[in-house]
Formats: structure tokens, sequence, C-alpha cells
């Protein structure tokens, strides 16, 4: 692996730095021996710490068993350069398809959880299912994020975010407003 | 007003176009006479139609409270022309300034429900409070989108996605893949 796209861990109580943007993540799992990853762009920070997210997976989906069957996922956030991969992966259906192999994505195994983890993705957050009380009436799950590993380059990846009817908006470009904040309010 | 920023009626079922991106967003509320705003970057769509969105609103926010109370407000998306009276916004607290008179945001009232909508924001969703299970245990508000007000043009304003620590990624450039969907995914 190349070192700039290399891995460190990560502060699991900071994730909101890659997920309050908003972007599409790919979500993976893994249930009786068999992995799947899905296509996900609706999700959001709930807290700090514990580090907890929410996400609906839509029970039309084959993740959707599978992750309520394990209690487990991993969020990883692919860059630009995996766009028509993440719509590839939104276009199949893990019930029909080996979608690593179909789509050659290479994964190691969770460190925290028992899941595979997208090596080509900037960011892999294990997560554990934390609270399913929304999960009859809205598909909406929560997850703690137990373990992050983040790539050390490019500091601000170009990331996708999702519009519907096949369009995507890019964010990459950034701008700090921090001498403008209160202290208190920078975290 | 000038044409550019005039504002037409949008389908509620489709608010996922602005909203699914993650921008920060901007929350006004009105309680008892009085009008509120907040900045406010943890939300996520829940369902087309019914059209739910699910957002954090903190308890330490002014808004809290009102929003609880009202059991309304508007969600308003700002542009990055607005990028210092967001920070400002966030920096301020309602029980101690009106933020509209200091800020001069310019408002109307609300269609649909009875809130302040910025006129300044490309877009303004009126929102019906739909489902408090989870305001108790996450501050998890899941709202109702009843009336939605979208600016013509630009067809797609760059849009401000916090980070936290200062920092804002800007998305506006815009890719489509149109073409690899499957048709049945396009919505």
């Amino acid at each position: 692996m190349p070192r700039e796209t290399a891995k460190q861990d990560f502060p699991v109580a900071q994730v909101r730095r890659y997920l309050e943007p908003g972007p599409i993540v790919l979500v993976s799992s893994r249930w009786q021996g068999r992995d799947n990853v899905m296509t996900l762009g609706w999700h959001t920070v709930l807290e700090f710490a514990p580090s907890l997210i929410g996400m609906v997976i839509a029970r039309g989906n084959h993740s959707h068993r599978m992750i309520r069957d394990s209690g487990t996922c991993v969020v990883n956030l692919p860059t630009t350069a995996l766009t028509d991969t993440v719509v590839d992966i939104g276009n199949t259906s893990g019930a029909d398809v080996d979608k690593f192999a179909r789509f050659g994505l290479a994964t190691r195994d969770g460190t925290s959880v028992d899941a595979p983890l997208i090596e080509a993705c900037h960011a892999n957050f294990e997560c554990r299912l934390h609270d399913d009380a929304l999960v009859e009436r809205y598909d909406f799950f929560i997850f703690e994020v137990v373990k992050a590993h983040v790539a050390v380059r490019p500091r601000h990846p170009e990331t996708l975010h999702y519009t519907g009817d096949g369009v995507f908006m890019v964010a990459g470009k950034v701008i700090s407003r921090r001498g403008r904040f209160r202290p208190e309010m920078l975290d």
C-alpha cells in the first residue's frame, strides 16, 4: 500500500470531522460468512461521546437484515476517485452479487467488529448497534463508532454528496473561520 | 427582491435534493411572540413521503425549548454568501440577543407554520414535529416538511458543510452519473 494511503487510528469522538459534512458512505457488513456493502446517504452524527451516529438502512436493502442480525457494520468514506464504484454498488444487490469481487474492492478485517473495512476508502469507522428503538418505524439504526481508521493524506479529500437523480455535489475546497468562533465553540 | 433570488414552491417529497448533501442549516423558530435561529449540522433525511427529516437540537440551545413547545420550525439553507452570519449565529444565544436584528436578517412568515423564513437563504423548509420519541434520549427531533420554498437560481448553490474546529468544506461543483444508474434508482 503506498505510504499516502496508510491509515492511522483516529479518535472516535471526532468522527464528525468526516461525517458531519454529509458525504455518501459505503456501509459494509458480514453475517454468517458472507460480506456485503451498500451505498448510503441518509445519516447524521448524534453524539460525540459515546460516539453515536444514526443511519437509515432501508429494509429493501440486503444489508438491512445482515446488520440487524449481526449488530455491526463498518462505515467507509469514499472519495471522488471511487465515484463510479459508489454508483455501481448502489445499482446492485448483495442478494445476487458478491460486490467486493465484482468491483475489485480489497478489504481487511475490522479490529473491533467482525465486518470488512474497504481499503480504498479514505476512512473506516467500525460500528456496533447501540439502539434499535426506531428501526421498526423508520429503518433508523443508532450505532456507536467503536474504532476509527483514517488515511494520513490528503488532509481534505474530495467527497461525494448525493442530491438524488444521479447527481452528486463534490466537497473538497475548505474555508476556515476559526478566528471568528468563540474559543469554547471549537472542538 | 432581485429576480434571481425569487423563490418557488418546491415538492416536499424532494427536499433530499438540498438536505441529503449534508449542509449546515439555519433553524428558525417562534414561540410566544419571540423569534430565534440556530446553526445546525446534525440532520438527516428519513423518508420521502411523508417528507421526514431528523435533527439533533441539543438542549443547551435556547431553540430547543421553543421548538419543543411550539412543535414547529423552519429549516433554512444558507449559501457561502452567508458564511460569517452562519458562524455568528452559532456564536450567540437567543436567550441574550435578537439575532435577526443583530445580523440584519430579513424574514417573512411561514405559510404553513408559525415561524419565520430567512429571505437570504436559498431554500426554506417549513416543518412540523412528527415524532418526539428520541428527544429525551438524544435531543433527536423528527419533523415533517410540510411546505418548501426554493430559489429559482442558481441551480447548484455553494453550500457549507461543517467539519468542526471552525472549518467548513464547500460543495458546489457537480458531477452527474445519471447515465450509469439503473432507471428505477433515479428519483
